[in-house]
């Protein structure tokens, strides 16, 4: 037996004005998901407490069964990891942002204005070669990449640094790009200040030089960190359940908390993390991993968020009902009465309105095999409150499917 | 957008035999507060854990989002706070009362006869001179003050005091007069406990003597001390949420808390904490303080709470349907689609039948603009347990409604 795991970012809402005080799961229209709801049992979920909007990080974190409150590390290193770098314990990692800044220091588009991936690299070429050269003066090993558009990592590696320190990216536009201080009184995070203080210097020089500066419309002529963190000391699922797990999710944050849970990342031609994803071909890589040997999968899919925070209602629901026509067709290929558990869920609440993640619970809706099917038929925040799973924490999901595949262990004899 | 958190204490119920095993809740007509049920969302609440009969000041403090396991340091502070004396950290606050003691040190009346409050202030005078001449004889601030009938509070302040001491009142009549006893084996408590003996005796000497006491039909010729406690160290919900938040209560204890927690206490005319209280003039100054610029007002009711504990189920049901009609008149006044958010529940079950504080659940109705309603269309203990909040703690509530307006700081990236 085994377990498919679906995680719609931010799909979850509160009542909207122009959907006629409905939530876009409570209007579009949703067959598949409301067979799951039927057939199985269904809740509500607090991602990580009641009335705790919670980030992307720590909401997965707690989906895939861990207690933020006491492992959560911060969001850099899962950047790092979700990349691809092999994040070593101690190392820390930043998210990074290309940015462009005038010459007061003021951050006038902490996108450089969406900069190319193709030129991101380039200009990634000069940096992660000054960094190397800036690291070894200061030390440490200083390793910076890129990933999508203006989007890159830094990692720090290196004896005495700290996580403690703040981000020199001022959060919007229009704001003096920031000091990196250090967080407490600790020579580490006085150190690892200084590191990414010199860094965040380093690099203005070299890209006010670069001569890809000159052709774009908007330079790139900064770096922005922030989120600094370092790898949570958590037991892999392989470990604590002796699975074997593989994620598919197009967002490197999301990949970054699964490979820290010691799932391993597929990578999916055309899973973009936009609207324009190819669902289809998630839903049938995470199939083929649970047909060879896979004992869990965990599928997230991202745009159901970008909705949210685009404000746009409309485009939500009809992403969900996408979503709910390619959760179909992986239905037709899996067997829910001998072999596959198929749960849905959201990992927070995202309001159109506000187009922030809020506190508000998710629902969830879990079929299979044994699973105890309460009277639910229809898949959304309201109906769902009333199923059999009451009213859980993001973090009590993971055992309980664990449970049904029988691999958690008895407490007491 | 703003909050007004209406708190009807004690007035969950159980099942009464005279009620036809209904609870006054289910018998009274209540359309008002079933309104809320009805467009708003529901559920029940365990004040502080399934099973545990909280206290006032514990279950206020639940309400208030505080975790009493972890804040609550005892009634007394409260109870100090909630007469108007700003306690300060390391303060000790005590609730006392007049009392009759006869010749063998037996307390026959735990309230000396309900002696008045104008009698009790003579009294005070006399005390509260005493308890500073003792007080600067033994090295500490002694302030002794009375709230109303026989009903006063001790402050001692200075340095090394201690909370860790027993009570000077028995609990029942007919039983002696205690001393007070250290409750660990620390100097501060040992310091403590003898300057409260000191006190208890010097008392006692001043009230033998007072004239007044010849006068009364049952002497007030003692003072019992219990209850000590310091401030509890919590951070007040202005620095937590970044709100403004009022109360209004009659009780000193809610009063108390709530000052606790940073709200400013209102004293309304007319709030009598009995059945006679002016409600409407209580919901009055509520609405007044949120149209002013409170984002955040808990109006407390008292006299569900008296009718239990009198063993009066007609006159809890009557009483309830006149906050029902009171509730009404408010929420005609309140714009419950775009700007606020109105909750009801009780602070904890008070038996009719026991006269005792119960830990069973209570109900809860939550209506305003963003919430999810439910098919709940009743408000009492039953129709609310299958409500889409399901089942929350009490210390729950306030993230929730922190959360409706936007005032809870995201955990993660």
């Amino acid at each position: 037996m085994n377990v498919l795991f679906v995680v719609c970012d931010g799909m979850a809402d509160r009542p909207v004005r122009e959907l006629g005080r409905k939530t876009p799961l409570q209007v579009a229209k949703t067959p598949n998901m409301d067979r799951l709801a039927e057939i199985g049992i269904t809740g509500i979920v607090d991602p990580v407490a009641p009335g705790v909007p919670p980030g992307s990080d720590v909401a997965n974190m707690a989906l895939l069964g861990y207690d933020p409150y006491e492992h959560y590390t911060g969001r850099g290193a899962f950047e790092a990891l979700g990349t691809g770098i092999d994040l070593r314990p101690g190392d820390i990692g930043f998210r990074c942002n290309f940015a462009t800044v005038d010459a007061s220091g003021v951050v006038v588009d902490r996108r450089a204005g969406r900069i190319s991936t193709e030129h991101a690299s380039r200009l990634v070429e000069a940096l992660s070669e000054a960094a190397a050269e800036l690291g070894s003066e200061l030390g440490v090993e200083a390793i910076f990449t890129n990933t999508v558009q203006h989007r890159g990592v830094l990692v720090l590696r290196g004896e005495g640094l700290s996580r403690a320190i703040s981000d020199t990216d001022p959060g919007e536009n229009g704001k003096p790009m920031l000091k990196c201080v250090p967080l407490d009184d600790t020579p580490e995070a006085r150190k690892t200040a200084e590191i990414v203080n010199a860094l965040s210097e380093r690099f203005r020089a070299v890209l006010s030089r670069h001569p890809l500066n000159k052709e774009l419309p908007v330079p790139a002529n900064a770096v922005l960190f922030r989120g600094a963190g370092t790898l949570p000391e958590i037991e892999p699922l392989s470990e604590l359940y002796g699975i074997k797990g593989a994620c598919v999710s197009a967002v490197a944050l999301v990949k970054g908390v699964c490979r820290a849970a010691g799932l391993e990342v597929l990578e999916v031609p055309g899973a973009t993390g936009s609207y324009d994803t190819d669902l289809g071909a998630k839903f049938s890589y995470a199939i083929r991993a649970l047909e060879r040997e896979a004992d869990f999968v965990f599928l997230h899919i991202k745009a159901t968020d970008v909705a949210s925070h685009d404000h746009a209602a409309g485009k939500k629901v009809t992403f969900i009902e996408r979503v709910d026509k390619a959760l179909g067709e992986a239905l037709d290929r899996l067997d829910l009465e001998q072999e596959t558990y198929v749960l849905i869920t959201a990992d927070h609440t995202t309001s159109t309105r506000t187009g922030k993640h809020e506190g508000d619970p998710v629902p969830v809706a879990l079929a299979g095999p044994e699973v105890r099917p309460d009277d639910v038929s229809r898949f959304d925040e309201v109906s769902c409150a009333r199923g059999g799973l009451c009213r859980l924490r993001g973090m009590d999901l993971m055992p309980i499917l664990m449970n049904l595949l029988g691999k958690v262990k008895r407490f007491g004899f």
